[in-house]
């Protein structure tokens, strides 16, 4: 009998291939698969030093090379090409064995193919992958959904092959069915979130204080060594520290200024609007790369007249860097709060249980988030696993506090110069509103009985109340 | 043979009651129809006087009153229930009947029955009607999608019962299958938004200035007056007005400052995510209402540390109130500019070719938005129907040119004095992104390469390129 694969990949893209080595390379026999078998081929004698790789070319060869129960990992395109291939393997598949989808899919797919799977006694495993290409072949950070039972025998395998911090793999069980790849959307909406507010200060850096990119890369450089220490911050420094060698110019400064985005973002905020969950600083993020994309919008509105702007001077000027960072912190604190409190709403619309330390725990390493930060956001769900939100943490509030006034003054400094800076500034407001006595939002609803009747609450006692507005504009009890 | 109705209405809660009560009162015979009969009889009992009712007990006798071919109205609640209503009679229809569909449905369900109805040779009409109880029964403002042949006959009738304004009444046939309650969905979007600012400039005034409700009351008067003469205004300064006959105190401040929503601004957000087009200040909206809500999050966050507070003194406060109102006409325009960004893209989307100066136009009387600025967009669209973007339109233009200062100091007094203003914040911020020279999205472009192998594209000539990061950092042609 021929030696029998722990586990198999199907579809070698370059994720796919890399997450295939990233097995191997850790002693586990992986069957490889491919559509078309030259790619599979490719792989083999490319990488088959490796590791053990068995090669399979139809889906039949496949499964046979795989050891009961199964463990296939599909490494397709979200949508329907992930529902063909599922439908392809499914039915040669045996009570038991699991399906582990390692796409971007959206969390209501992997729910819902869960559930088809489930019914025919198969294990779906719906798994965020994060890292890129890298991650996959030198340690992602993975989120695996699905049964507890699938990740008992398939967890010790991502254990191996995940990114690692201080000892501990960037992977756990997520919780049941479309925990993981809910989990790994929120990653990626943050995300967003963490971008907006680096090209903000980046912006910010430039014209309030006229600095040219390579001396802003030595203030990220700086940041790097301190509490802001994480991975995009580190290439932020990279990036602007780069000049373009064709024209000599700082490449900043020759990309075309149209952010791209590939939809997890705009999942983010469609899934938070759903759940009632104010992410705001995914959202302006989200829509930021919007905007920069409408070239006709922007030529047409770029005539439209600025502040007279000159450029920060004095005290204020000495100070500005660092009340940047100061903003910086506290609004990606802000961004991270929002993001968990989605992930929390998340858990407890779909009874997923999702330990939030552990989440933060995962995405120390291996995925575009990775911070030192992230260790605060553990602490902060072990000392207080009730935790309301992360605002409200020892450490976080008392860095809110402190950063306060510098976050303050950035933001009116952004609207006094002209610079947008629409993460910064929600941010702070969601700040100010969440820690508000009293919100005008007594006023909305209010307008809201007055024009369509829809009734009101009061402050000093229980009840649902309507007033006559048209009428006498007494009271009544709705 | 009995007398024939030239229109039916079935579901009679009180905006079906009323809707046939104006056709009643316009002279139109209507057919009414209800689950329960009692509603019906109700109704004819109540207002018989009014004109001609005709009552039908069953499906099959609310059909046969209909003259052809016949118009019949549906007014249930959005979703399953409508799909019943419309499976319950379409097979009572002949072709070239239509159905009207009056309540709030999504655009995509109004769509999903126009393609199945039209398959049956059946018209069906999904039509946004705005303005409440008051609306339906007095004037409300219509927005009917489906054909155009089923506006020609439908639409005569539609002109007799909307709103008037300057003789023109509120109805156009906004264009096919679920234009109209797109355009209702948006409608509702940019009265989120419009809310959110009337709720901003209250806090701020009440905060930085420490004036009373009915003194603020007052600046809502002055400012009715003016450009800024709306519905919304209006009863603005009556909410602000009124006391509360049980405590004596402001009304406004015995109302639990939770506000609440029904969907339709969350729609709008989420829709405007799938079309790419940023809607910040309505999202910021929907969001300060989600966040309201949140009491359990506020109550954890209430000790939270904000800044040492003092008011407004001296020439500051004395200008404030004419600062706020500059600061709410631009952000009001930045609002409408982004809701119509998000209609004409839908429009190119869908192919439904809605003409954005007609739009404006049947909004300004009966519905909730209703203002005299609204004019001033139908003007900006009749000047210039390939406008980009209202911002540029001449008046917009001077006005937020002139307005900015203003604006600007608003939005740094409001992050300076902790007052929440996140629909302030980001209209300034999409104001400043849009006529930006450049924005710092070449950075977020630059890092996606940088960790995803995204590419980007050049300012400075054609083609998509990646840079080796983990290379020799010489670039590529993708």
């Amino acid at each position: 009998m021929a030696q029998q694969a722990r586990i198999g990949v199907t579809g070698l893209a370059v994720m796919g291939r890399n997450l295939a080595r990233n097995f191997a390379r850790h002693g586990h026999p992986v069957a490889v698969h491919n559509r078309t078998a030259a790619r599979t081929k490719a792989l083999v004698d490319e990488f088959g030093h490796e590791g053990d790789f068995i090669p399979a070319e139809t889906a039949e060869e496949f499964v046979a090379a795989l050891e009961r129960p199964r463990r296939l990992v599909i490494m397709v395109k979200a949508g329907a090409p992930t529902d063909a291939v599922i439908e392809e393997f499914a039915p040669l598949l045996e009570p038991g064995d699991m399906i582990i989808d390692g796409g971007n899919a959206h969390f209501l797919d992997t729910r819902r193919r869960e559930a088809a799977l489930r019914e025919r006694g198969l294990h779906f495993v719906g798994t965020g992958i994060s890292g890129g290409e890298e991650g996959a072949l030198h340690g992602p950070s993975i989120m695996p959904g699905g049964s507890a039972e699938a990740y008992q025998t398939l967890g010790p395998m991502l254990e191996d092959i995940a990114a690692t911090v201080d000892g501990t793999p960037c992977v756990t069980h997520v919780g049941p069915d479309g925990a993981g790849h809910f989990v790994k959307m929120v990653h990626n909406g943050i995300e967003y979130a963490d971008m907006q507010l680096i090209a903000e200060s980046y912006d910010l850096l430039r014209h309030g204080l006229g600095l040219e990119p390579a001396a802003i890369a030595e203030v990220f450089r700086t940041w790097d060594s301190g509490r802001l220490d994480s991975y995009l911050i580190e290439i932020t420094a990279e990036v602007l520290a780069h000049s373009d060698a064709a024209t000599g110019r700082p490449f900043v400064d020759v990309v075309l200024d149209q952010a791209e985005q590939k939809g997890t973002g705009r999942w983010t905020v469609q899934g938070a609007l759903d759940l009632g969950v104010p992410v705001s600083g995914i959202a302006e993020a989200v829509f930021s790369r919007s905007l920069s994309g409408h070239a006709d919008l922007r030529a047409a509105a770029r005539g439209l007249p600025g502040p007279s702007g000159e450029r920060l001077s004095g005290a204020d000027a000495e100070r500005f860097a660092d009340d940047v960072e100061q903003a910086l912190y506290a609004s990606k604190i802000v961004a991270y709060a929002q993001g968990f409190h989605q992930i929390q709403a998340g858990s407890a619309e779909y009874g997923w249980s999702i330990d939030p330390g552990q989440v933060a725990t995962i995405w120390r390493g291996g995925c575009i988030i990775r911070a030192v930060f992230l260790n605060r956001i553990t602490d902060a769900y072990r000392k207080n696993p009730e935790l309301a939100t992360l605002l409200v943490d020892d450490h976080f509030a008392e860095a809110l506090g402190a950063a306060q006034d510098a976050w303050r003054r950035v933001v009116a400094t952004a609207a006094r110069l002209g610079v947008p800076t629409p993460g910064f500034a929600t941010a702070l407001a969601y700040y100010d509103g969440l820690r508000a006595e009293r919100l005008p939002a007594a006023l909305t609803q209010a307008q809201r009985d007055f024009f369509g009747a829809h009734t009101y609450r009061r402050a000093d006692r229980d009840g649902v109340f309507h007033t006559l507005w048209g009428g006498d504009r007494s009271e009544t009890t709705a």
